[in-house]
């Protein structure tokens, strides 16, 4: 199986990756912090690596598993070496109290992240939805995808459904709007409603 | 029962007064055009009526089910006559290319109806993310609410469920803003990974 790179080593990062590893991947574990990224790497399955943080990473999917608020500088960190990347972004666009997003007014975290990684890359909205630990879970869970590169986002979508989940396309990336509204309105149910973090949207079809 | 008024004589109107008159309420369905409000007052179970336009709606509850474009005239048509009622707000605002939501930034139609109406009349968002004809096909959906005022939020909770759905509580008004992007993801969905407008959305708890 191919390489997965993911930079990060927080929840999110830790529940895809642990997903990765189990779908056969190699995975590539990249963090600023050398010792985190090898943390993780040892706690996933045989043939997790680790990668060397601004280098050109070994996948040809990067997920960008980091705070939507460092993106922006791990992005500039990287610079070219994200070229011809398929870019998962999985961020959480959240305001700190959770009320509202920080996103741009009619923009989103994506299409943000899209204007600032190089030309040959491509940005893929995934995962944003989903709560870290009901991944890591595992079960055919929902997740909903949005980009605007047909290629890009037909190797998510398959590279997602490899994990075990159904990937749905909601449209290109300006649908990252509504996906990160979506990933807010997660947070208030879980609140509210469900009263609960253990939590996930399905869709009925037909 | 009591009565629940809707007004409005769209698909959305259809499907929500449908269900509201197989639950035993009475609906007074009212429109500014007469017709359309008996039309539909007609096709409805026993104990439909209709009211008149901008008069005081016989329910307490008041189902505003017309376009996000229309909504502001509707309210300032019925001024005062709205006193003290629990406007349901269901509207979708997509722009007509459904690419973008045409709500302020920072804001959402509920809350720009919330400002409009009378300062005792209290505005919940609910139904908006859910299709008419799968709303009117029956089954128990999960059907999301958001509301400032906890007493309002708890009536329609209570009405919704006894619809048959189950109510969901995303939290304050202000959540209207992830409900009605919700909404557009919901026609971006359908349009793009589900192929169908036969979806709804449902949450897996615990």
């Amino acid at each position: 199986m191919s390489t997965i790179s993911i930079i990060g080593s927080g929840g999110m990062a830790a529940a895809i990756a642990g997903r990765t590893a189990k779908a056969g991947y190699t995975v590539e574990v990249v963090s600023r912090d050398p010792a985190k990224a090898q943390a993780l790497a040892d706690k996933l399955a045989v043939g997790a690596t680790t990668g060397t943080y601004g280098a050109i990473p070994a996948g040809d999917i990067v997920i960008l598993a980091v705070p939507y608020a460092g993106a922006a500088s791990v992005v500039a960190d990287y610079g070219d070496a994200l070229d011809g990347k398929v870019i998962i972004d999985i961020t959480n666009t959240a305001s700190p109290d959770l009320t509202s997003l920080v996103s741009p007014a009619g923009s989103s975290g994506a299409q943000e992240i899209a204007r600032i990684v190089p030309a040959s890359a491509h940005v893929v909205k995934a995962f944003n939805t989903l709560f870290g630990h009901v991944l890591a879970k595992g079960g055919r869970l929902d997740a909903f995808i949005a980009a605007d590169d047909p290629q890009a986002k037909a190797r998510v979508s398959t590279f997602i459904e490899s994990l075990g989940l159904r990937p749905l396309d909601v449209g290109g990336l300006h649908m990252a709007q509504t996906l990160e509204a979506l990933g807010l309105m997660m947070i208030g149910l879980a609140k509210n409603g469900a009263g609960t973090w253990d939590i996930a949207l399905n869709v009925d079809i037909g």
